[in-house]
């Protein structure tokens, strides 16, 4: 098996328009997916858990089909039998990842506690973070399943506070993944639904006479879930619709090149669209890569996704330097960005945008995908430059909290009348100028 | 002029139906409108600024029409002269405002700091916040031009440390509202362009010759403006779409009647969408708001639009007690909720939904709106359930920082081998597994 990798230089006097080509990813909208989608969540809408139990036994082809929702209901004494079935090691590194998920989220709740501050007049401003009430939590199926996901979504939602997680899950023929029920007992979700699809996106979104309905829904899904949740957003929160998965790595050259292939696989494996590029100033190392790369393929059981992501839309560019690598990785925004350099933290000082920065050598993406502690849904496609990993001030929301004493009513009721009549908004002003104290 | 206001007593069997119709407001989206914003923004994609010349000059009907893009940049000296003309009032009234929005949101900056922790084994995680690094602000033009939404929208992203605030703002006719530009300079507005509508959002989300492309944009708009937000959300950030403003007010009927009914006025004159409701456990109370209503509606200078909206979605709510009108002011999870009561906190601390809260019966929405400093960019139409005001925190974003010891590295790689070869990504689990050192 042979592969062909992009090779790039910044020196080229084109370098930018193709670094541009490259990246280029425009999710394309499918007109026969939005139309099914549309249909789907009216009918989910108006006819609730009928159609819900329609659709599940059609698309999923529950054996027999269900007769109820209540079929679909994984009870919590399922979800522990779950956990206690799993291979002990395998139970050890859910229950490390979990806590270690934990741990660091807590440090995000800490860190946004509300403020409030008193005037000299008396007057207190200030704002206050409260958990959203319920949210859903969508986990793909069949052979997508990941319980990482299911931890690194609801273990954010608990931290918060979130009263109520409803996870549902598709189960296609009737088969459950007894590692994402395992999760879902980790990580405390309160009840698991196995549905999936619009459909399940409609009853989260909408209520039904079976599932309350949620604030917000997060979670991966497929096409047809990505363009339910678009249509169901404002009506509940929802996170960003992820693009394929990212690598960027900017290497000195003093890693092992075996270890940086293996890392740029680590993102390939995961989809054709995948996205992997190395940045490095020095023209052997990458030679370097490029031999690990084609000896290591061939040892992978996912090398075909590995060899068409790779080829389609992977590159190994050479730069002047690591301060032009910083330069260009700031450009890209990428959601995972290792620096696998000697002193990385004089590079990520010069880094603006990233989801999620790895610093050193030891520091795979691999090692954050699971365990380290931080979130692994990220924003994709650039969208790291205005947005941010998943985290428990997802699962928050502030108020804003005004008391005007009567002394604070006197001298901003001024300013607001004022600022109100030039903006033509006579009843603003005199509500404000209502509470003026006639002059002596 | 009459005015006609619905009554509904939370007693009535049907009070949660009625309550749910009358809270029911579902944003219907335009056909033609969707089918006009895909036309401009795909014509300012590949065509750039002659795209969006011709349509200003044809949408906002420029006088004389102009010849190239410079003519739409108000240079810095023609906002600090429009600031320099202002009545003295109207500019102590703005700059005074401007202060007050900034005290109160360099505390949200102060909040958000990021973090840094490290581990007995010595791997060190955290969370790193950056500012965005250009932000567009849309401010609409015509009658409902409002410097005090510059401020509100611009404060922030100073605040926030971002380098370039392009604000765009359309002149129909070639009208330049000096107050509006006043506000830009007073906040620090980086750049001014008097474009507007679809043609203006795709500039800022695309870029052109003569503008360079943004990364969020916030502000609001009109059904085009909204329409094309929602289109190049991806591209770059945006802010909420809002739907029509609302205002809730929770009495214990010890208000002056006057004041309750003028703040509730104070809403409804922004558009007949708009909605005021009150809660109050004093059916006695609720007769005399409505006399103060019938009192002071005929001297309202926007009476027409504030019956009009009074009757269509207004409402006087008799409740049981004050317990139950927090208990529904948390299902309607309202924009703007005052509080007009004694001890106003008692009843504050049992609100988990709202926008903004305004305590104690000096604080009418109306000072929140201009000059206490919290923001008036706040979630409408039950969004408070999951999201908040707007902030210094739209206008940043987190990585995730993840440095590994080596010692690290063997504890969290066999965790995260473990749960990859579970996930079946043999690629992550061999990456981690590179970094473990061999058995001794």
């Amino acid at each position: 098996m042979t592969i062909q990798i992009r090779h790039l230089d910044s020196a080229q006097p084109d370098f930018k328009q193709r670094l541009e080509t490259l990246l280029a990813f425009e999710a394309s909208t499918d007109e026969a997916i939005e139309k099914s989608v549309a249909a789907i969540l009216h009918d989910v809408k108006h006819r609730g858990d009928a159609a819900v139990l329609e659709y599940t036994n059609k698309f999923d082809r529950i054996p027999g089909g269900a007769a109820s929702m209540a079929a679909f209901d994984v009870p919590q004494a399922e979800l522990q039998a779950a956990l206690r079935a799993l291979p002990a090691a395998q139970r050890v590194a859910l229950e490390t990842a979990a806590e270690r998920i934990r741990i660091f989220h807590e440090r995000q709740k800490e860190e946004l506690r509300g403020f409030t501050y008193t005037e000299p007049d008396g007057t207190v401003l200030g704002q206050k973070i409260t958990p959203l009430d319920r949210v859903g939590i969508y986990v793909p199926g069949g052979k997508a399943a990941y319980p990482s996901s299911v931890l690194m979504n609801a273990v954010p939602a608990k931290v918060a506070g979130v009263a109520e997680i409803i996870m549902v899950v598709p189960t296609p023929d009737g088969v459950k993944n007894q590692m994402v029920l395992a999760a879902a007992a980790i990580a405390g979700v309160t009840r698991v639904i196995t549905i999936g699809g619009a459909q399940a996106v409609g009853a989260l979104a909408y209520g039904t006479a079976t599932i309350a309905p949620v604030d917000k829904i997060v979670g991966p899904g497929n096409a047809y879930v990505a363009a339910a949740k678009r249509r169901v957003f404002g009506t509940v929160g929802i996170d960003m619709i992820a693009g394929p998965s990212e690598i960027l790595v900017l290497c000195d050259g003093t890693t092992d090149p075996d270890w940086v292939a293996m890392d740029l696989f680590s993102q390939a494996e995961h989809d054709e669209l995948a996205q992997a590029i190395m940045l490095c100033p020095d023209a052997d190392y990458i030679a370097k890569v490029e031999a690990s790369i084609h000896k290591l393929l061939p040892t992978m059981p996912r090398a075909g996704t590995i060899r068409t992501s790779m080829t389609d839309r992977g590159a190994l560019v050479k730069v002047r330097d690591m301060q032009e690598a910083c330069d260009i990785a700031n450009a890209i925004a990428a959601e995972h960005l290792e620096i696998s350099a000697e002193d990385p933290q004089q590079w990520a000082d010069r880094i603006r945008h990233a989801g999620a920065m790895f610093l050193g050598r030891f520091s795979s993406e691999s090692l954050g995908d699971y365990c380290c502690g931080p979130n692994h849904v990220l924003p994709t496609s650039r969208t790291a430059r205005f947005s941010s990993p998943l985290g428990v001030y997802d699962f928050q929301k502030r108020s804003s909290v005004i008391f005007v004493s009567e002394a604070g009513a006197q001298t901003l009721g001024k300013v607001a009348a004022e600022l109100a009549y030039g903006e033509g908004l006579q009843a603003h002003a005199r509500s404000a100028e209502l509470r003026l104290r006639p002059a002596a």
